[in-house]
């Protein structure tokens, strides 16, 4: 999917909400436990419902890892089933990935080609040539790690060289990368204060904005100062929207809670 | 296994040599990919020829996902023949995974127990809620990239924050974190000049070094400025050995490769 695609289906839903599809079996409604397949089945559900609400699913794959191969059968039909059935919708697969070259050329390899994901996201630690391996699928697009939602983030990501944090050298390195007009880029909802100087530096970059929800983020602040003329933004919700209701009726409050959040992202788009 | 066991493997074998075991159906006998599964095959006969000469295995995991559930299930069958086979041997998923706390849980639930591996490497750039869920696992050791092999190290790991190196940062602040009795580090072989500075920093905790071989790193000079009263050190070496050869012989000149390694290991170990 191109980006343009991606911008025409912001306009046509007014929508930029992602919902990630991470699923506990220990958070889903016991009576699903009974299917052959309980995490399909409830993410088949959830997308059912909510489709016309999103522009883009993101599975993250430690949750379909942690039950072994039934979770990545898991995994693999929830991606097909996105493909073939809602063709229009913008897949990520939250995995983190990023190796030196030959390895990430295999992950790419597993996100892209044996999963057809739009996306993956990558891990910069290991630099440059960890992730132009991902780059190099021209129709493709690779979302690497700035800025994290979580506490962890000031360890080492706000930390400073040369009187500049870690991200931002991250941000700036990436742009002289090969393809980098195929990097979009993660940034924390609990750190919007930070959005008007990451946009100095990528203007026009997508960011995949997680945190927002049970994580605390600001909806209305990332938006004040992430958004750009192509809106620029995919704003992630997972647990506020997947286990609003753990009863028969999680599908329908899960597409309540996400149309909440689509109201507001129309309202903001005017 | 605790870190007494493979010291104690370490001995008994005069080696300290990890193989790494990543499979590319495109480098493999060409007459295993009428197997069943030929991933399988493949590590079954490597281990069988090798385990004497080895303290560890260390599946890269992108080279099974790769493959999807086909992939999966292979790793799964080699992570299973080794611990029933070979216990005594130590296990690595090389999977460099690391994500926000609940899900880096996940991850560490997929690694350590789904797939019962004694260790799985992990990325630092999330900070210390991304890898203290691994930490919690007391029997389980977790290995997080300090400094890597590859050119793109010198991209963020080298660049200095209040005058000393990100990764020296990255060894320092884990040394605080909870459990960071269970931490070893990975740091590249080709960068065995940085070895003495790191051993400051943390004296006692094994190292994974890979590198040596198709990399160029040199065995001498890691052991030389890297080991400790322990050995503390995990040498890996993956295509120099697996593929050795892409004939009938594939097994017997792995093992060769290996045992060329280990015997100049039993000489250093003196």
């Amino acid at each position: 999917m191109t980006t343009n695609q991606l911008v025409e289906q912001i306009k046509q839903k007014k929508s930029f909400l992602c919902i990630g599809l991470d699923v506990d079996l220990n958070k889903i409604p016991q009576y699903l436990l009974k299917e052959a397949d309980p995490i399909f089945a409830f993410n088949k559900a959830i997308i059912d419902a909510t489709h016309h609400l999103c522009v883009a699913y993101k599975p993250n794959t430690a949750f379909y890892e942690a039950y072994g191969i039934k979770g990545w059968q898991a995994l693999e039909k929830t991606i097909n089933y996105i493909n073939e059935k809602y063709p229009e919708i913008f897949t990520i697969a939250d995995a983190k990935r990023g190796d030196i070259g030959n390895t990430s050329t295999m992950y790419a390899k597993a996100f892209f080609e044996d999963l057809a994901f739009d996306s993956v996201t990558v891990a910069p630690y290991m630099g440059k040539d960890s992730v132009e391996p991902f780059l190099a699928f021209s129709d493709k697009h690779t979302i690497m790690l700035a800025l994290t939602s979580n506490a962890g983030a000031f360890d080492f990501q706000t930390k400073e060289i040369d009187g500049k944090e870690v991200y931002k050298h991250v941000l700036e390195t990436s742009k002289s990368w090969k393809n980098a007009q195929n990097l979009m880029y993660v940034v924390g909802a609990t750190k919007a204060e930070y959005l008007a100087d990451i946009r100095n530096i990528i203007p026009d970059s997508f960011l995949l904005v997680p945190g927002v929800g049970a994580q605390g983020g600001n909806l209305q602040d990332v938006c004040k100062y992430g958004m750009n003329d192509n809106v620029g933004l995919l704003i992630n919700s997972s647990r506020g929207i997947i286990y609003a209701s753990n009863q028969d009726d999680f599908a329908q409050m899960a597409a309540r809670k996400a149309e909440a959040l689509q109201k507001e992202m129309a309202l903001i788009l005017g």
